[in-house]
C-alpha cells in the first residue's frame, strides 16, 4: 500500500514535490540545482515541443542551433543585459587541460551570440525578416530551486527575429505571445492573462516585455511565457544592420520569445488535485489507460484478446494497456490517477460478453459503461470534454479568485489571508510597485491588455491614473 | 555570378568547407571550435532525429533528460573513462559569482551521471531492462575542428540501457547498431560496414565497441555511429544493482550508443559532387523545388496559378516554390543543385498550356517532361529511384575502392597513392596496429562482422590468423 499523497490544501509546495516525484515526472540529481527529467515528464515536454514547433513553422520560423558557450565579452556588450544576468552566470575557465584566455559563459539566453551571427548574415532588406527559433538547454545559477519551476539548467525554446521596422518587430512580439496563448488554452487547457511587464520586471535588455500569466492551484501566479520587443538595443550592441531600399544602412529591430520546461510545472499546479496529476488530453503522454480485470488465467486470456480486437479502433490515441500481473486493478486505478491519465478504460470478462467497456474520467471521476461499437468516437468525444472541462474549471477557479480592488487595506488583508489575483489601479511609479511588494509580497505580474480605461486613483499613492495592473504572489 | 565551387577531386577538404558554407548548412561561430548549425543544416538534423527517434521508440526506448553538468568526482569513478576523457573536458569553476567547491564538467557523454541515476531507480529484476535515450548537446575540447565532423560542441543522441545479463546487453548493443544501419541505408542512402572496434579504438570504459563505418568521397572512412557493451564497468563504479528472482543482489550490465550531427558530414561527403550537395530524399529538408519560368507579368500569374492548382497533388512531399523576382531560373537551378534538392520541377507558360511539367533529377542530371496527371505518383517514383541510385552509386564507389590485400608493400603503395578501404589479415596485436598506422596513416576502422574465416597471415608480422580487419584513413 502506498503512502497517501499530501493534500494540496494542506501544503501546496509539498504536494507539488510529491506529485512530481511519485508521478515520475522528474527526480533530483546529484548536481546542485539540476533535475533529471524522467521519461514521463520528458514525454510531456516532447508533446509541448511538437505543439509549439508546428505553430512556429506555420508562421514562417525555422529552427537552428547556436553555441552553448558565449564569450564573456559578448555578454557585456549590452549594458542592461549584463547587469541582469551577471549574478546568474556559470563560467567555464578551463578547457582541454588549460586555463582559457577568455572565460566562456554557459548561455543563460542567446541574444548576444545570435545577435553576432545576425550581424554576419543580414546585409539587405531582402534578408528580413529573419525568423529563427532554437530548442536548447540554458543555465542560470539559482540559489533556491524547485523542479521545473526554477532549476539551474532548464530546457526551452528561444525565438530570435530581426525586422526592418519597429512596427514589424512589435507585430512579431505580439504574434508569438498569441501563439503561446493559443497553445496554453487549446493544448494545455490553461486560461491565461496577457499583458505587458512593468519596467522593473522586463527582460534585461528589452524595450518592453509581454507576458502570459496563469493562476496556479494555490492562487499564486506563474509567468508561463514571455515575448520581448528588444528595440534596437542588441542591434546597436552587435551592429545588426541592413541596407534599405534606398541603399541606406539601418539598424534592425529585434525580438526574442521563450517558453520553457517551467510550463510543465504550470500544468501540474493548474490542474492537479488531491489524487495527483491531471494531464490535459492533448499533452498527456498516455491519453487512455486500459486496465484489464481478471480473476483466472482463462479470464485474463479472454480479456486481453478482446483488448487486441479493440486496438484498431484506438489507433488515433496514445494508449497503454496495463497488464501487469503483480498489481491489482485497484492499485492500477490509483497509479494512473496519480499520473494524470485523462481517461481509463476498464474491461473485465463480463464486459467481453456484453460487448461493452467502462470508461472513467480522471477530471470528474465519472464512470459509465459504453458499448464497444464505434469506441474510437466515444473516446474522442470524452477527451474533448475532458479538455473543455479542465479549461473551464481552471478558468472558474481563477475568476473566482480574481478581485478588482481600489482599497489598499483590502488588498493587504486579501494577501495576508486567502490571496488571489488583484486588478488594481497603479500610477506606473516603481516606488509604489516596490512598496506594495515589500508590504504584501505581491508583484505586478503585468499590465493586462484588457483595460477598462476608467479614471481611477493608484491603489498605493492615490495619484490619478487610468491604468490597472495585475498583482499577485508569484513563483 | 557566383564563384565556382572547387572540385572535390582537386581539394576535397576545401570542397567540403565550401559546400557547407555555400549551401548554408553551418557557419563558423566566434567561439573557437564551435559552429552554428543554420536552418537548412538543422532541418536535416530534425529529419535525422525523427527517423531515429521513431526506430528507438518502436524498440521500447523512452527519451529523458539528464543534467549538462557532471561533478568532477563522477567522471573519475570509472578509471578507463577518465583516462580517455580527461584531455577533452570543459570545466565550470565559477557559478553565481562564486568559485565552486567542486568543479563541474560539461558532459562529454553521460554514462556517469546516468549511471548514478540508474543506481537510484533500479531495485529489482522487474525494473529491467531500463531503456532510455537522450537527445542533447555534448562538449569535447578539440584542437583541430571541422564543421560537423569534429566540433567542440555537438548534438547527438545517447542511448543508455541496463540489463540483467551480459547476453541481453549484448543483444541490445547489436540491435541498436542494426537500427543505425537500417537508418543509414534506408534513409540516408549510405552503405555501411558493421564491425567491432579494436581494443585501442574502443570507447573509454567499454567492454567492447561496435561501429558503423562508411566510405566518404575521398575514400577515407568515417565512423558514423557506435554502440558499446559497457559490461559491468559502470555498474560497478556506480553501484547499479538489482535483486534477481532469487532475491540476490546482482550488478547490472549496461550499454550505450550514439549518433551525432557528424552524420550530416557523412551525407555531404558520401553523396556530394562538383555541383555541391546531393541530399537523400528521405532526409532532404526540401524534396522538390519548383522553379516557375516566366517572361512577363501575365506569364508569371499564369504559371503561379498553375502551381497553386498542382499543390494538392504534392501534399505528401516537402515542397518549396522559388518564385523570387530577383533571380533568373538558371541561377535558381544552380542554387538548388548546390543545396542538394533531389528533384526539380520546372514549369513555364507553354507547360501550362500543354498540361505538363519538366522534372530534373539532381543525382543524374536527367530531365524529362511529364503530364501533370497523377503528378504525385510520378514524383514519388522519382524520389524512390533517386534514393536507390544514390545508394547504388555510393556502394559501387566503395566496392571499387575496397581491396583485399595480404601484401604489406601493396598496402603501403595504395595508401601512398589512391587510398581506399583495405581488408587485410591482422593478428590482433596492438603493436602491428600501431606500426601500420605510423607507416601508412591507416587505422583499423573495425573488424567487420563479415569474415571469411580462412587461415592467413597477419599483413604486418606474418603471424597466423583467421581474422581480417578493415583499414583506412579516417576523419
Amino acid at each position: 500500500m502506498r503512502e497517501k499523497l499530501i493534500s494540496p490544501a494542506e501544503d501546496f509546495s509539498e504536494w507539488y514535490i510529491q506529485v512530481i516525484q511519485r508521478a515520475e515526472l522528474a527526480d533530483y540529481s546529484p548536481v546542485r540545482g539540476c533535475m533529471v527529467i524522467r521519461p514521463y515528464g520528458y514525454a510531456i515536454w516532447e508533446n509541448i515541443q511538437q505543439s509549439l514547433d508546428r505553430r512556429f513553422k506555420e508562421t514562417g520560423h525555422q529552427n537552428a542551433y547556436f553555441p552553448l558557450f558565449i564569450p564573456y565579452s559578448f555578454i557585456q556588450k549590452e549594458s542592461q543585459h549584463i547587469e541582469g544576468f551577471a549574478p546568474q552566470l556559470a563560467i567555464v575557465t578551463h578547457g582541454g587541460g588549460k586555463e582559457l584566455e577568455e572565460p566562456l559563459v554557459v548561455r543563460p539566453t542567446s541574444e548576444t551570440i545570435i545577435g553576432y551571427m545576425y550581424s554576419q548574415w543580414i546585409r539587405s532588406y531582402r534578408d528580413l525578416p529573419l525568423l529563427i527559433n532554437q530548442w536548447c538547454n540554458v543555465v542560470r545559477w539559482e540559489l533556491r530551486t524547485r523542479p521545473f519551476l526554477r532549476t539551474m539548467e532548464f530546457l526551452w525554446q528561444e525565438g530570435h527575429t530581426a525586422h526592418a521596422t519597429y512596427e514589424e518587430a512589435e507585430e512579431e512580439t505580439l504574434r508569438m505571445l498569441n501563439i503561446y496563448r493559443d497553445f496554453a488554452e487549446n493544448d494545455a487547457a490553461i486560461p491565461v492573462i496577457l499583458g505587458k511587464k512593468s519596467e522593473s520586471e522586463k527582460f534585461a535588455g528589452a524595450l518592453h516585455t509581454y507576458t502570459m500569466e496563469a493562476m496556479m492551484g494555490n492562487k499564486w501566479a506563474l509567468q508561463a511565457a514571455t515575448s520581448h520587443n528588444l528595440g534596437q538595443n542588441f542591434a546597436k550592441a552587435f551592429e545588426i544592420r541592413y541596407l534599405d531600399r534606398n541603399n541606406q544602412l539601418q539598424y534592425c529591430w529585434t525580438t526574442s520569445w521563450g517558453l520553457s520546461t517551467r510550463f510543465i510545472g504550470a500544468i501540474v499546479m493548474v490542474h492537479g488535485d488531491e489524487k495527483g496529476l491531471k494531464l490535459p488530453p492533448k499533452l498527456a503522454p498516455i491519453q487512455v489507460i486500459i486496465v484489464p480485470i481478471w480473476k483466472s488465467d482463462e479470464e485474463k486470456e479472454k480479456v486481453l484478446a478482446r483488448i487486441e480486437e479493440l486496438k484498431p479502433q484506438l489507433k488515433a490515441f496514445r494508449v497503454k494497456v496495463d497488464d501487469r500481473e503483480e498489481y491489482t486493478p485497484g492499485w492500477k486505478f490509483h497509479e494512473w490517477e496519480l499520473r494524470g491519465v485523462p481517461l481509463r478504460v476498464e474491461i473485465g470478462p463480463r464486459d467481453v460478453e456484453t460487448g461493452q467497456v467502462v470508461l472513467a474520467r480522471r477530471d470528474t471521476g465519472e464512470k459509465w459503461a459504453v458499448s464497444t461499437d464505434d469506441l474510437g468516437s466515444k473516446i474522442e468525444k470524452a477527451l474533448e470534454e475532458i479538455h473543455a472541462n479542465l479549461f473551464q474549471m481552471a478558468k472558474k477557479f481563477r475568476d473566482e479568485n480574481t478581485f478588482r480592488l481600489n482599497d489598499y487595506n483590502e488588498f493587504k488583508r486579501l494577501m495576508e489571508s486567502d490571496g488571489g489575483f488583484v486588478i488594481a489601479p497603479w500610477c506606473e511609479s516603481p516606488e509604489c510597485e516596490k512598496a506594495i511588494q515589500e508590504e504584501t509580497k505581491a508583484t505586478i505580474r503585468c499590465i493586462p491588455f484588457e483595460q477598462d480605461g476608467q479614471p481611477d486613483r493608484c491603489i498605493y499613492c492615490g495619484k490619478e491614473t487610468t491604468l490597472k495592473a495585475l498583482f499577485a504572489r508569484a513563483f
